[in-house]
């Protein structure tokens, strides 16, 4: 099975994107809607919906990524925080499957971007990538080869709970105090006003970080990313300053594909596992 | 090439052991003698005349677990601390090779203990595994289904440098402050008195750390380890209390081989690679 154009839904708690991409990763069209209230049901008939308006032929199959931690076996999600309520335990590949006929594949959001830049954005040509998504939250995910690296539990890549030496204004999403998600993330730089300052610890953390998982290329995106140079100057900055030396030349780049990266992603992913699902 | 005896030698900065082991990794002969003063020649003669006087029939290899950056091309010593005065430079395998006429695997410390647990040792049965060595400093490394992952740059692993919370009496031995290595080391403990505080801080870095490695096992080596349970049940209170609920039951094991691992390793590692070197 290769060839032929895919489907892709990037569920959010704002909107519902929706594009048909090629093998390639090429977008060719694409289309969102806001997200309605009324949890996974109403969600998943609003993305149905989006696709089949968007549909102009045969599509071989349907990749989404969506908020929360996805069993790989069923396509459930197995938990959310509220980003989107009433999202935990939603069966999206089931239901998808049956509201439009298609093969679905399900993985997390922030796996589906990184995925997607992996194989057609700014990770294309590295081998291990860190993929670190700065928006709402702090999110990572690893990839090998092009191919996702989950890990034993589902968690590889999630750098939001790394600790840091400062202390945010609210503690982290997970609860807990000293996580780089606290000091980082949009709201955090929304209440302190200061995103050299998360930029800075962005870039302390990763330089920590990377001496373990060594990879060939950080990419950047997310949100955040798009404040541009004051921000990734900072985390450019402390990082190369507090890195081991043979990690200083390590490449971190601006994540490419901007919002398309998680329909890429899922729509490639899909492409790849016809009738499976990933985490 | 299997079987056969392998002799091993784990060179440190005050003394030289060896040992002589078999393909399954079990030591049939132990020596040692201090480590002499006068830089990598003298050492490496050291390490020489210890071996020659082991051995008692054929060995079809030698594996070198030592302190520092290894060049894998050529087995020679990139750089060093100051553990071992001179050391830096040293072309451990070209001078082994000629003095013992054995083909030469040479490897750092810290990755010949992490592959000895993986492969006969506290790590066996886990897929992928985080080696943590606390001792004179804080060093890690990483195997996948039993095999050194070096990473990108030969640092995979490598957790010294993880930013913690708390401020250190001494800065890290990188020079930088806020590090992992400056709160939780051997002389850290020594500086503060204070063993479960350096046990909370490792147990609380790596939450956040398997959050994005997501191992399936961590084993914890190294002279620090061996204060046992005051320490080690601070470390694994600390992680469990922070880790991502996926994260909490990730077995945190002791070392199993002691001061057997670097040689065991550096001995198997010779035996999987005959004429090559490792970092």
């Amino acid at each position: 099975m290769s060839g032929g154009t895919l489907a892709a839904l990037d569920i959010g708690g704002t909107k519902i994107a929706a594009a048909l991409v090629d093998a390639e990763g090429t977008v060719l069209r694409r289309g969102r809607v806001p997200t309605p209230a009324g949890g996974g049901p109403a969600v998943l008939a609003a993305a149905a919906g989006l696709l089949d308006g968007l549909a102009d032929g045969p599509v071989r199959g349907l990749g989404v990524g969506a908020p929360g931690v996805i069993d790989p076996a069923t396509g459930r999600v197995v938990s959310a925080t509220d980003v989107l309520p009433g999202w935990a335990g939603t069966p999206v590949r089931e239901t998808l499957a049956e509201l439009t006929g298609l093969p679905v594949t399900v993985v997390n959001d922030v796996r589906a971007m990184a995925y997607g830049e992996a194989r057609a954005g700014a990770g294309t040509g590295f081998h291990r990538v860190l993929h670190v998504s700065v928006g709402t939250g702090v999110g990572g995910a690893l990839t090998t080869g092009g191919d996702l690296d989950h890990g034993a539990h589902g968690t590889a890549g999630e750098l939001a709970h790394l600790l840091v030496p400062d202390r945010g204004p609210v503690p982290c999403g997970c609860g807990r105090r000293d996580h780089l998600e606290a000091v980082a993330s949009g709201p955090a730089i929304a209440a302190t006003g200061d995103a050299p300052r998360a930029g800075t610890l962005l870039g302390r953390a990763l330089a920590g970080l990377l001496a373990v998982v060594d990879p060939d290329a950080v990419v950047i995106g997310g949100g955040v990313a798009q404040i541009g140079p004051p921000y990734l100057d900072a985390v450019a900055a402390a990082f190369r300053a507090e890195a081991l030396p043979p990690l200083r030349a390590t490449p971190i780049v601006t994540a490419r594909l901007g919002t398309d990266a998680p329909l890429v992603g899922a729509a490639l992913l899909a492409a790849t596992t016809p009738h499976g699902s990933a985490r």
